[in-house]
């Protein structure tokens, strides 16, 4: 393809784009396809023929379109808001057209110098101290394996520079049980075992209880195995509950454990002053991830991971081969000792752009926006016959379940809500996923795509009446 | 932004990168910059009012452009090649414009799917047997330490289900010790520790020597080691070197070794039929790593990581917690369960977008016109007074060291190579990038951007002598 072609496609495509957002209402959210309908449609070998390009991005609508869940859609109240603003869209154009690599400071100087530039206006937006250091890594999953590597390293005295685990004494973590499932498999992953990972009773809010994390940390010790890490979750997955940071900032100071806050999802809405004080001892973390690509608007994959002391980052994940030494070493960040991959895109280019583009005041009114309409909902809720909300609504998302009347067989009730959620997402009208809480089946409803207003929210409040009117 | 603001943005982005690429061969190909020179040109502060975006993207050129060093310009020869094709661009701009997550199939089976078909259609065009099945990671980095992290579960029994690596006797990796910097890392962050890593010495073509591999291995079971994996390298970073597969296969076999075999670069001139036999053996691996994003001009990020295990893969690798159940599970892939991060851009769309647009044709003939650039560059090198090559030629890179006549000091021969390659780069005309062969500086010429032809081989080879000449 030359220049003069992909200007001609570019610009289909920029289109094409739009047109796509512009009609999101009109697709169901959630793909309708079956297994293996899009395989179907591809051929099973490689083109011998080039050329073929421009035929392709032609047939897109049918080619790959009914495969799609759309996550941008405003009836999205699944999983996550995780959105990619137009900015950010044209910050991963820009990013792909230059296509430099940020392995290392030299390699491209502008790759790292605005990546700290972001991480740190993302640090100012969400107060954290300027104490803390930031680095893009693609997955809260991923920052979250580095805290458990760095714990690991800083428990054991670099046990990586000697016989690595072999010999070391059974490390132990600690999160809540409502923890996500990246905090075990952080523990798998860094050798430490199921048997080393503890997942903690949670109180009535679904919050880690500190009394709990303590015993566990003194059974633990008693017992001849080595405390190294706790997470704090601030806004779990399923209802979006808030550890109480600071008192475990407390347990972990003194048992000197790693403490790391996953703040994956509600790191956000700390943008918001009148939110901070629900990670209250955040400034004791020793490393907080948040994800400007869930509820932010920076298109996947910017997860945005801090630390308080970067030369142990680095000490940790650093190799030093010849053929990557520059001459401006010491002196740079070389954001490949930041993490575990070492090539890097130039991925602050989409946060740049989409934050320039809303603006700190933007960002505000938008989240106050979308904890508005979820106040609005659990109230709502609340003031529904036969509608329960099984948990606090701190940030913007809502669980709740239909109860009806005298139906108390909770197999019966379980299988009921997952049936509402399921026929609702097969109609397409919404998105809405499932999970459990104390044991019981609870449908989320998470509040927060970038185009989702008051409208969007009603109407998925009357379709899950109607559904659980239907079921009946 | 609305979506009137967002094509026009979109049209003039599209263009300002079809103007970029068409000056490349303007530009110094590495960045001129000093360090915090790119970062002064921006606020410390993030903007308070939104609507920024249009202004910047006038002003890329000036806030940008210094600080690029320039992957894609034909006279790149640092490091590796690594390209994004104007095809690879649009993949990766639809990809941002969708926004689908692909951590569950069916939260995009599109997603899924054409990733299924993509890594698919590159191991049929690198010849890998059929009971291969592919996933894309980012990095080659991140591969290995996913291969490490399997054979580490499959070496013990699936100790991450207990107590993880306490307890069990110290494991072993092997490699060569022109082996990728990643090798220690994955061996390091898995927790084998630097003491369990062997980096063995190799041969006169700086490859590994498997009667030192299997002494390693003995000797390390009759001292109360585990040896668990032996990683052999196809085309290694400085010279690429290649470890004989088959040899390492059976070394492998005998001692129930997990064998990762690392292509990262060279993997992509397996499509080439007469390059095949280099990687003799790669049927017998339990991984495979190859690089799109190297030299097949997929642009970054793309790593497509095969196992011939896939159920291997995703015991180490799943948790499966309630609110990620679909009610597809156990039909379809769902590929959180395939590597570390759980969340996944839909990567598959550059690939195929690519593929599509060079063709298996094309591809050949490129990489067979990238061989016979470093050919004839070989042979000029080996014909010119005053010039060394140091390692064979199978692919694409040729280590070069010029020797004045009559200078036999290893330590100022190392500072004036080393200084030929500086004074090259800072002057902005080609860049390249240097490593160490047996304790002698080299300078490594890597051919294979998109961009490269003969012309541009020849004008680093003038540049090369130059340089040599001012430096006396």
């Amino acid at each position: 393809m030359d220049q003069t072609e992909f200007r001609r496609l570019g610009h289909i495509l920029v289109d094409w784009i739009a047109d796509y957002r512009e009609r999101l209402e009109t697709l169901p959210v959630m793909s309708q396809a079956e297994p293996g309908q899009v395989r179907a449609r591809f051929p099973p070998a490689p083109p011998e023929r080039g050329g073929g390009l421009a035929a392709a991005i032609s047939a897109l609508d049918e080619l790959l379109l009914p495969g799609v869940t759309h996550w941008n859609h405003p009836s999205f109240f699944a999983y996550f808001p995780s959105n990619t603003s137009y900015a950010s869209i044209l910050g991963d154009l820009a990013c792909a057209g230059l296509g430099a690599q940020g392995m290392s400071w030299q390699t491209s100087p502008a790759a790292t110098e605005l990546e700290e530039v972001v991480t740190d206006w993302i640090r100012q937006l969400v107060g954290l101290p300027p104490e803390f250091q930031g680095v893009v890594q693609d997955t809260a999953s991923t920052s979250t394996l580095t805290a458990f590597l760095l714990a690991r390293e800083r428990a054991t005295g670099f046990s990586q520079e000697a016989l690595g685990l072999s010999g070391v004494p059974p490390l132990t973590a600690y999160a809540s049980e409502e923890a996500h499932s990246s905090v075990m498999k952080a523990g798998l992953l860094a050798g430490l075992g199921k048997e080393g990972v503890r997942l903690l009773p949670t109180d009535s809010a679904q919050a880690l209880r500190v009394e709990a994390l303590e015993a566990a940390v003194q059974r633990d010790q008693a017992s001849g195995r080595r405390p190294c890490i706790v997470v704090a979750t601030v806004g779990t997955t399923t209802s979006t509950a808030i550890d109480p940071v600071a008192a475990a900032a407390e347990v972990a100071a003194r048992h000197r454990l790693w403490l790391h806050v996953d703040a994956a999802l509600a790191g956000t809405a700390m943008a918001l002053p009148e939110c901070r004080p629900l990670w209250a001892g955040v400034e004791r973390a020793d490393s907080v991830v948040l994800n400007p690509h869930k509820w932010m608007g920076i298109g996947f994959d910017f997860s945005a991971f801090y630390v308080r002391d970067p030369r142990h980052l680095v000490r940790v994940m650093s190799t030093d081969p010849v053929y990557l030494r520059t001459a401006q070493d010491g002196v740079v960040r070389n954001l490949r000792d930041w993490g575990i991959p070492l090539g890097r895109r130039f991925r602050a280019l989409k946060g740049w752009f989409h934050l320039l583009d809303e603006g700190a005041e933007g960002l505000r009114a938008r989240l106050r926006r979308d904890l508005d309409n979820a106040r609005w909902l659990a109230a709502e809720v609340d003031r529904a016959p036969e509608w329960e909300r099984l948990a606090p609504v701190p940030f913007q998302t809502v669980c709740v379940r239909h109860v009806p009347l005298g139906e108390r067989d909770e197999g019966r009730l379980g299988e009921h809500n997952l049936a509402i959620a399921r026929r609702l997402n097969a109609r397409g009208r919404a998105y809405l996923t499932t999970g459990l809480l104390r044991g019981k089946p609870v449908i989320r409803v998470s509040i927060g795509a970038l185009g989702t207003g008051r409208r969007q929210v009603e109407a998925v409040w009357d379709a899950l009446r109607e559904e659980a009117e239907r079921d009946r």
